[in-house]
C-alpha cells in the first residue's frame, strides 16, 4: 500500500491550481464572540462543483497518461464525488462514467448529468454499485478513481490545508469532518508538515462515529448504519486514509445532531454562506466544547461543501 | 429640498470607509449561462448588519456634530435600517432609540438589541411609530435618522455602486431593487458621474408596484396594500429620492413573485451565498427578460440584503 506524504500535496498543487478556485478564507466576529475562539474558515462550499471533492478529483483525473486518461475515468458514487469526478473529466475533456443507484435523488442525477457525466443506474446497493462499476471498467478499459482510499485523491484534498496555512499563520488547531477520511488524511498531512505545533482534530456526527471508534480502537471498525443529517459522513475509512491518521491525527471527538444543526444554521445566519450539514461539524464540536486546547484558540475550519437540498432543511 | 450630488457619495466613502465592509464582487459562470449575460454581484448581504443600509446609516451617524451627537439618534423601523443604526451609533459610542411594532418578529428585535439599540414598543400602526418617535425626539432631542429619504443617507447607499464601477469597468447597466428609493437614488448618483454611458434600471415586484407606477406617471404614487415575499420594498418613494430617481435612472421595470423566488433559489444554489428576496429582485428582472440592452451586457447587480428568516423559506 502506496502512502502519499506532503510532498505529493505540493505536487498536486502545482498541478491542479489553475483548474480550483482559491477559496477565501472569511471570519465571523459574532460567531468568535459566542464560540470564545478566533476561527478562520476555509470555504470549500466556494470551490467548483460546491465541495472540497473537487481538488482530489482535479489530481487524479490530471496525473493520468494520457493513454489512460483517453480510455475515460469512473466511479460510483451519488454524491460531491461524483459531481466533481464528472466535472474536472470535462475539463480535460475525457469521459466520466458514474455509477448511481437508481434511487439517487433528481438534483444529484441532473447535476452529473450537468458536468457531462455519463450515468449508469443500478440497484441501490452497494454490491451492484460495485458490480456495475467494475463491468464498466472491463468493458471500457477505464481508470476508476475512489472517492477517498486512493493515492491521488489524498494529497489533492490536502491543498486546502496547504492554502489555509499559507494565509493564516500561527494556528493552534485545524479541525475538518471526517467520513471517509480523504480530507482529513489529506489535511494532516499538510498541517503537520508545515507546523508540526498546531493539532489536528476531526470531528463526527455521533450516530456515524465509526472513525471516532476506529480511532481510539487502533484498527478500522467499518461504519454499520450510521444515522446522521451530515449525509456526506456516512462512509466508512479508508486504508490509506487510517494509516495517515493514526500517525498525525491528535484527536477524533464526536458531536450531536443538535449542535451540528446550530452550528449550520449559526453559519447560515452570521455568514451568509450556505453550507451543508457535514460542514458544520468543526463548529457543532467547538460549540459543544469537545475541543478545549487553550484561552483563545486560533482554530482553521476547513467547510467541506455547500450542497443542500433547499426544500429539505431542517430549520424551524 | 436639498439633493446630494455624486461629490456627496465622494466624501461619505471618505467618511465611513474605515467603517463599513468593502464587499465583494462575486460572479457566476452558470448564472451567467442561465442569462445569456455577464453578472458582477456587489454582495451587500455580506455587509456588516447582513445589509447595505449600514452604509447610509454611517454616514448619517458619522456627519452629525459632537452636541447633536451626544443627544443620540433614531428611527422607527422593524427592519435592516433599525440594526444599522443600532450598530453604527454604537461604532460612535453614541445612543440610538429604535421605535418598533410590538408585534415585530422576535428575531428583529433581538438583533437590535444585540447591536445596543434601545427599543420602544408601540402600536403597529404608522401613526404610532411616528407620534411614538415623535415623542423621543421631543424628550431626549435626538436626530430622528430616516431610513431612505434623508440627506445623508442616500449618499451613503451610493457607495457601494461607487465600489462596483471601481472594481468592474465598463459595464452596461447597474440594477437595484427600489422600495423607497435610497438605494436606487444613491447608485444613481455613482453610476451617471462615473460613467454616464451606462443604464440605470431597478427592479420592483409587480406586487408593490408604486415606484414602477410613479416613475412612469412623474409623480410620486404612494404604495397601497402592497403584497411581495420581497418585505424590504413595501415602502413609498421618498421625496428626495423621487427627484434624483427621476433625472437619472433609466427604467423601472417589474416582476413577478415566481421569478423572485427563482432568483434568490439560484443565488443560493449556484452561488452558496444567502440573500433575502428583495435581493433577487433585479436577477428575476434578468430572468424574466425585462431588460434586453444588447447582445451580451456586461451588468453589476447590488444584491442588497441576506437577512432571512430560516425558519420561513419560500423553497419546496
Amino acid at each position: 500500500m502506496e502512502i502519499p506524504v506532503f510532498e505529493d500535496v505540493l505536487k498536486a498543487h502545482d498541478l491542479i491550481r489553475k483548474y480550483i478556485h482559491r477559496t477565501p478564507v472569511l471570519t465571523s466576529r459574532s460567531i468568535n464572540q459566542i464560540t470564545g475562539a478566533e476561527i478562520f474558515f476555509k470555504c470549500e462550499n466556494l470551490q467548483k462543483t460546491g465541495a472540497f471533492k473537487f481538488r482530489g478529483a482535479c489530481n487524479a483525473i490530471f496525473s493520468l497518461n494520457e493513454k489512460d486518461a483517453q480510455k475515460g475515468v469512473g466511479t460510483h458514487s451519488s454524491g460531491n464525488h461524483a459531481a466533481a469526478l464528472a466535472h474536472a473529466a470535462s475539463l480535460r475533456g475525457i469521459r466520466s462514467y458514474i455509477v448511481m443507484p437508481s434511487t439517487a435523488p433528481e438534483i444529484k442525477k441532473k447535476a452529473v448529468k450537468g458536468y457531462g457525466g455519463e450515468i449508469t443506474f443500478c440497484e441501490p446497493t452497494l454490491k451492484a454499485r460495485e458490480s456495475t462499476l467494475q463491468r464498466i471498467a472491463r468493458e471500457k478499459g477505464i481508470t476508476i478513481i475512489h472517492p477517498y482510499n486512493n493515492f491521488k485523491v489524498i494529497p489533492g484534498q490536502g491543498t486546502a490545508a496547504l492554502e489555509l496555512m499559507d494565509e493564516i499563520k500561527d494556528l493552534d488547531l485545524v479541525m475538518c469532518p471526517v467520513g471517509g477520511g480523504g480530507l482529513l488524511s489529506g489535511t494532516a498531512l499538510s498541517v503537520k508538515a508545515i507546523n508540526p505545533g498546531c493539532k489536528v482534530i476531526a470531528a463526527e456526527p455521533a450516530g456515524a462515529d465509526d472513525a471516532y471508534r476506529s480511532f481510539h480502537a487502533g484498527h478500522i471498525i467499518p461504519s454499520v448504519n450510521p444515522k446522521t443529517i451530515a449525509d456526506g459522513l456516512l462512509t466508512s475509512l479508508g486504508e490509506i486514509n487510517y494509516s495517515i491518521i493514526r500517525e498525525k491525527v491528535d484527536d477524533i471527538v464526536t458531536v450531536s445532531e443538535e449542535a451540528i444543526i446550530e452550528a449550520m444554521r449559526l453559519v447560515w445566519e452570521r455568514m451568509k454562506i450556505i453550507i451543508e450539514p457535514s460542514s458544520a461539524v468543526p463548529l457543532a464540536a467547538v460549540l459543544e466544547k469537545k475541543v478545549n486546547i487553550k484561552a483563545i484558540p486560533r482554530i482553521g475550519i476547513i467547510l467541506s461543501g455547500g450542497n443542500v437540498d433547499l426544500g429539505k432543511l431542517p430549520f424551524k
